[in-house]
């Protein structure tokens, strides 16, 4: 950044590089819409005021458009779009973000320390600004195996690389209350930085117990009055709307009705899917349901920009004014917020929708693809547990908690004759170590074959659901030999696949082959009968993840939540 | 911080230090009363919310009284106080503050980077979070001799030393304007920290430029359209209440006919006297001030604390929230904010306005009691210039600017002799130069005798003024004698003095003993004659400043502010 040449633009001596005439300019300090101009060199804002008749190599009048700060997505994670950052970022980057902080929690499951290296060095040339917070859960429990461990040690080797702002959400509370030493260690480590929470539904003394330790936002308040205690337990509220979670309307309605102050409040997504995001946009459209809601529009830019900036200490981010990045959005209005361009570092990257630059995509290889390593699994490994009666995961539609049920042992085969019942299995799939969970699943559908996929929260072990072993076996074979990803199998054949090379989590095609091919998956699952309301992928993605209700699958074998330990025999008598 | 211990209270499960109960507490996140009790542990709030039934080593009732954060000060000179920051921190706990953010600039015109280093030391083991913002403008201009020269590369030795958070106030902004080289440097190695700006009446590209290079605070608005244009600018705008600035009625009533959103505003002092400060505090004033203008007390307070340390990116500081330093103020109401008792660390530091605990004197010694190096001075050194026509500083009652007068060489006998004109000598007093200006005044009064200061901003060289040259040299060698500070002389014989051994700045004698000892002074001035409405002192300190209006006298000579530039011969004929 040359100082002097932006004092020079600013002061009017020097010749801008760009010169926006002639707008709406949004002022986060005040809370204003002030007509001006805005005068950019080497990507930076050097003035906001008069300057049409300065000298410029390129003036753009905006005929009195709303110009506002590029918009900040507070909490997302970038593997949930199936998609490598690169590509993520245009899609970010064509709905008004130019700013998202993120937490490679997935990848790092996968490869630790490398997977997110490698999420760093991905990002370093896209025109977003990237920033990551370190995941602090990796595995997310002890039920089961991941393909990497990170102790406070660990993330402390990253602590101090560029663009990493702190310590990701911190889904361990229970280790928080309880002073779990490996949690206090990682706390410790990042006193002086920015630690997100993670506490749903987490109240009264065990809220502030989780606050007290240095945890300054969280992301899953679900009603408003939580949401309104964690405001007054001094964390940021990040208001989620994300594909599956989406928890804007309870929040932005209990803040209105309780007309409390609004700066420590931001936008997020957390996990949004790439067709989504293409439809709708991210923090767009927080945007549009906060106003829609009764929000001043004023007051939901604020939160979409600067607020976030203010929340995570982020410097010449967030606002129109000098010596800020010139990240600029020009929307047609301010209700649905619909952008006529977006500006990143002062330049033209979108228009009308239409991304005007490819992002260079730096091709992952090597060990980021190369990360499913399955051992030789036969018949005999995935016999279920010989049990008198067994559990069994009782999925529905539109939801990602279970419930359980209970089956005879006797009635297995009878039960998957009928289609009733589908074997799944989750075999670790990093490290080829030959951890295998077996059990039962209820709900699924899917007349005959097997399903397979290689994402898996949190530990991304691979989840394989059929009717027979022989298609079972076959489906791994099928993810083995692509790397990683979704695949759909019937009879020794295969009826699709869709490769996730990228960690087995990630695709680095471009958007639209990627959303034609994932489409074509989805409707090949319906053909085979996978439940309407049940998404054949992103459900069985979930199967695998303890730390929801009420029932799971590791690679450890079954796991009831609610007790929080493994199922063995006789379980049933007991609860 | 025993981050176990913390959240082991906050759970209620360990037993806290201190629970204050009962209490209406201010939450600066959501703006709101909240009845509530605080659990408090090594010096930090645990945890707010019901804590009376579990155990503590001491219960507080407070019977519903407003439990409010610590002030924030975010901009003041300890040294303007005339006491070591020992002494300053007392009076600004007991009304109060418990944290402030100072720059040094008078100490380091003196000692240079040693001055600075004696300050941060002075204030280790003190009550109060003790902020220091380092000075960029030694000496403050090329027209006098300060005692040293702060370069950027000096500024740099001390950037990471504990408490240092930036860059402090850029009064050069001239310099800034005219991309002036040394200046440019100083703002890049302080890119990444905080920034405070000097730039009264600075407006339209000017301040844009400004604003540009880095800077993000201003203290020196003294028009509502001028802080409305700096916060729009981006510019957190420092609302000043001092003993001569006074800008908080004209700032609040800007502001709250604007409506605008007040978050970047926080309250300061900028220079403040001891007697002020005991007799009406600091921030505590300009709450009572902001709140009489019709600001709503709990928006007075976020400005008052959160807003402050939100500014300067403070963690842990300025909200009763779980994590954050337990410095508290308990207020008997939210109208003249009266303070029943304040907290520092969860310590009882001061009830109904006695300090319970001592604070520890440093006891300074050494070079920072050894600043005063006068040459051998004689007569003849205090001739004035031999033009046929002299410039005349006019000072006016109440005001510090000055305006030009002038008077023919052949009447200045008569001048002195009818009492209109007295002479005034600044010496350069650091490193016995011999550097001398020598010039008259009028309007100071003063029968018969001399006057003088070691404290004369910003160079803070030694300002005589008196009737006749014996006095005159009288007078310096009572300085010489005792290192620094006031003193009064009349026909050879001390009238009075009060020492300021520490810089030549600073006393170290307790409050009490001060103010007494000062009162006594002006006394002594007022008796010898000098003129009703000007201070002797305070009036005489700002003579040698060059950068306020219209006309000035340093060891460089008689110099013309609003031509920035030195008096010459004929002078007077050009202008």
């Amino acid at each position: 950044m040359n100082i002097e040449r932006i004092i020079n633009v600013a002061n009017g001596e020097a010749e801008a590089d760009l010169v926006l005439c002639n707008a709406e300019v949004f002022n986060v300090f005040t809370k204003e819409m002030i007509h001006a101009d805005v005068a950019i060199v080497d990507g930076i804002i050097a003035g906001v005021g008069q300057y049409s008749d300065r000298r410029a190599k390129e003036v753009v009048d905006l005929k009195g458009a709303f110009l506002v700060p590029g918009f900040i997505n507070a909490h997302c994670h970038v593997e949930s779009s199936m998609v490598v950052p690169e590509i993520y970022c245009q899609e970010e980057l064509r709905h008004g973000v130019t700013t998202l902080i993120t937490d490679p929690h997935e990848i790092a499951n996968v490869l630790g320390l490398d997977g997110i290296l490698y999420m760093l060095r991905a990002s370093e040339n896209v025109p977003v600004n990237y920033f990551v917070q370190l995941p602090s859960c990796v595995p997310a429990t002890c039920f089961e195996h991941a393909g990497a461990t990170l102790e406070a040690e660990d993330l402390l080797t990253l602590k101090n690389y560029p663009r990493v702002l702190g310590l990701g959400e911190m889904m361990n509370y229970p280790g928080v209350l309880s002073t779990d030493q490996l949690v206090i260690k990682k706390l410790e480590a990042f006193q002086d930085r920015i630690i997100d929470g993670h506490a749903p539904g987490l109240t009264g003394r065990n809220l502030q117990a989780y606050a007290s330790s240095g945890i300054c936002t969280d992301h899953e308040s679900s009603t408003s009055s939580e949401a309104l205690e964690k405001l007054r337990a001094g964390i940021a509220v990040l208001v989620r709307q994300g594909s599956a979670s989406r928890n804007l309307k309870t929040i932005i309605s209990g803040v209105l009705e309780a007309q409390v102050d609004t700066r420590n409040l931001a936008f997020c997504t957390d996990d949004k899917h790439l067709s989504d995001i293409r439809r709708e946009g991210t923090i767009r459209q927080n945007l549009k349901m906060a106003v829609e809601l009764g929000l001043d529009a004023l007051t939901a830019l604020q939160i979409a920009t600067w607020n976030a900036a203010k929340i995570y200490k982020l410097s010449n981010i967030g606002a129109v004014a000098p010596g800020y990045k010139a990240d600029l959005v020009i929307l047609k209005n301010l209700s649905d917020f619909n952008i006529s361009a977006v500006y990143k570092d002062g330049c033209l990257m979108v228009k009308e929708g239409q991304l005007l630059h490819q992002i260079p995509n730096s091709f992952a290889g090597g060990a980021i693809c190369n990360t499913v390593n399955l051992p030789t699994v036969e018949e005999s490994d995935l016999m279920l547990p010989d049990w008198d009666c067994l559990p069994v995961i009782r999925i529905h539609a539109g939801e990602i908690t279970t419930s359980k049920e209970w089956v005879k042992k006797a009635d297995v085969s009878d039960r998957i004759a009928d289609g009733y019942l589908r074997k799944v299995v989750v075999l670790e799939r990093h490290h080829a170590t030959g951890n295998i969970g077996v059990g039962l699943m209820a709900g699924y559908g899917l007349n005959h074959g097997a399903v397979a996929t290689t994402v898996a929260h949190d530990s991304h072990n691979l989840i394989v659901v059929g009717d027979n072993d022989k298609d079972i076996l076959f489906a791994m074979q099928v993810i083995q030999s692509m790397k990683g990803g979704y695949c759909i199998v019937k009879d020794g054949k295969e009826i699709g696949s869709l490769p996730l090379r990228v960690g087995g989590l990630m695709s680095d095609v471009p958007t639209e082959e990627f959303l034609l091919a994932l489409d074509d998956m989805l409707k090949k699952a319906a053909d085979l009968g996978v439940s309407s309301g049940i998404d054949p992928f992103i459900t069985l993605s979930f199967i695998a993840l303890p730390v929801i209700p009420s029932i799971r699958l590791t690679d450890c074998g079954m796991f009831d939540v609610d007790h929080f330990c493994m199922f063995e025999n006789d379980s049933e008598k007991e609860r």
